[in-house]
């Protein structure tokens, strides 16, 4: 029941959310021992914050649960792959395992060369069509 | 007067509060037409968030000050070459100038390959002994 899959859907659920606040549709939560301890979405238009990308709210809001700012034993699932400053943070978290949606050629981390880290395992491609389609829909109707 | 550094020197005065908190003595000013609209420090250890660094905390409430996020007409002042999350944060955010004081070689961006946004003028070495000492007595003190 608790595949990458099942965590991706509800990843994507917060996407949902974004969207219907007019923001970049992305999403994601934290999971730890298959709890889920922090969900998030893209508020940057909402809160006026460059910075308020779902994954730094969820940072920020898994550390918070935790009691401590390591992000040990934990997996971070997001619907698109994370831009530089995301991946910075995600580096600093130590987080144990982050599952991408759909990879982002022009604005993620990884054709920046940059790599999370080395304990962090990194899997791309899950549930990656409707991860990828909600983002285009979004810049579709906004042409 | 109101040059990088004296705008340097008020950035340090920010790394030196972190320093009273036991944390990593980094601070930072944003500037708008001479005036300072955000000052913030290193609140790692205190917020048990890795998200909050200094220009992380300036960047959210410069935004909040001017009620729009972009950073147009601003200049940041930092006493430690921001990383790689930093660095996507201030990329965002399209600020105008980013000032440096000291080279971070390991952590910061310039190194990993990075830059800031095509608009932003980067300029580093202001007060560069003084912002570089203080890091380093931080840690030798911690040995």
């Amino acid at each position: 029941m608790f595949t990458d899959d099942y965590f991706m859907r509800m990843a994507l659920q917060e996407a949902d959310k974004a969207l219907e606040k007019d923001e970049v549709p992305i999403g994601c939560i934290i999971v730890s021992n298959d709890r889920v301890i922090a969900r998030s979405h893209n508020l940057m238009e909402t809160l006026t914050d460059v910075t308020a990308h779902a994954e730094m709210q969820a940072i920020t809001s898994a550390a918070n649960f935790l009691g401590g700012k390591y992000l040990q034993n934990c997996t971070l699932y997001v619907t698109l792959e994370p831009c530089v400053m995301c991946s910075g943070a995600l580096s600093w978290s130590q987080i144990s395992k982050v599952v991408i949606g759909a990879r982002d050629e022009q604005r993620g981390f990884i054709n920046k060369g940059l790599s999370l880290h080395p304990k962090t395992e990194v899997v791309t491609g899950v549930l990656e069509k409707e991860c990828s389609e909600i983002v285009k829909d979004f810049f579709k109707n906004k042409r």
